[in-house]
């Protein structure tokens, strides 16, 4: 199965499709959708809107998984970050892909194995599990390959659960 | 011109299409959009979403007039709106709509002419101003149409600052 993992934003969204065979994960494309700061922010909304929705058509993504929010900086930021993410999972939705929602605990504990773990620790893992030569810059982007992980992550758990097997 | 006024949420949206000719505000249509508790929340900001285009698009105003967000409630209550109100910038936005920002205090001003006027006090002057018999139920329509108010008012004040005169 195919998964694109989300780190939602409006100046700058990290996406990464990574592939997922039994255990083996593949990355296919990542990288970041960037929009100008003094343009309109409903510009700015339909932007990340529009290059969600190129990128879902090109890589016809089996599910997506994006971050859940929490609260770290101010209010507006906040806010607009939130407007950002209903305009990506709105572009998920309307291609039939189900979306998955996890905290950075979530994020943490699926790749590092440990809730407190630290950004880095995070990213040198995203790096292991993908077999790549370096982490991915920006920031953004690493965490959007760890959602992915994460959502690759959980299924395996939900497979085993259900005594379906991994996948 | 046709504005149309927008009180963000997710279970429920309120809305209200006015026609301004001069200093006249007619009421056009007014409603709410509700989606169900129950459903996924991707398909939530897709009725949402679904629903304003339809509106858009029946109605076609020339403009948008959506409520800031500020912080009243949990976290939680308040990401899931800002969501919404993505997808409803995004639907006017796609269809070419300028949208105007108003925060509440800017609202109060606009219709009671004092930022810190009761909620019932808003409603009596939206009624008044669109000379409905009654205050439109729920609150969150009687909000929309309030909003709409504020930015048919705007729209004159600029103007009368650019010396254009009332539209």
């Amino acid at each position: 199965m195919r998964i694109l993992g989300i780190d939602p934003g409006i100046a700058i969204v990290g996406f990464g499709f990574i592939d997922k065979q039994g255990s083996k994960l593949t990355p296919v494309q990542y990288g970041s959708i960037q929009t100008e700061a003094h343009t309109d922010p409903g510009q700015r909304l339909k932007d990340v809107y529009d290059s969600a929705v190129h990128l879902i058509e090109k890589y016809k993504p089996d599910a997506m998984a994006i971050e859940k929010l929490f609260f770290n900086r101010n209010v507006t930021t906040a806010f607009t970050v939130a407007q950002a993410r209903g305009v990506l999972i709105l572009a998920a939705v309307q291609k039939g892909i189900p979306v998955g929602e996890y905290t950075p605990l979530q994020v943490k504990q699926a790749t590092v194995g440990y809730g407190k773990a630290e950004k880095k620790q995070v990213q040198e893992m995203v790096r292991m599990f993908l077999n790549l030569s370096a982490v991915p810059k920006p920031d953004d982007v690493a965490d959007a390959l760890a959602v992915a992980i994460c959502h690759a992550h959980s299924y395996v758990l939900t497979d085993k659960l259900n005594g379906v097997g991994k996948r």
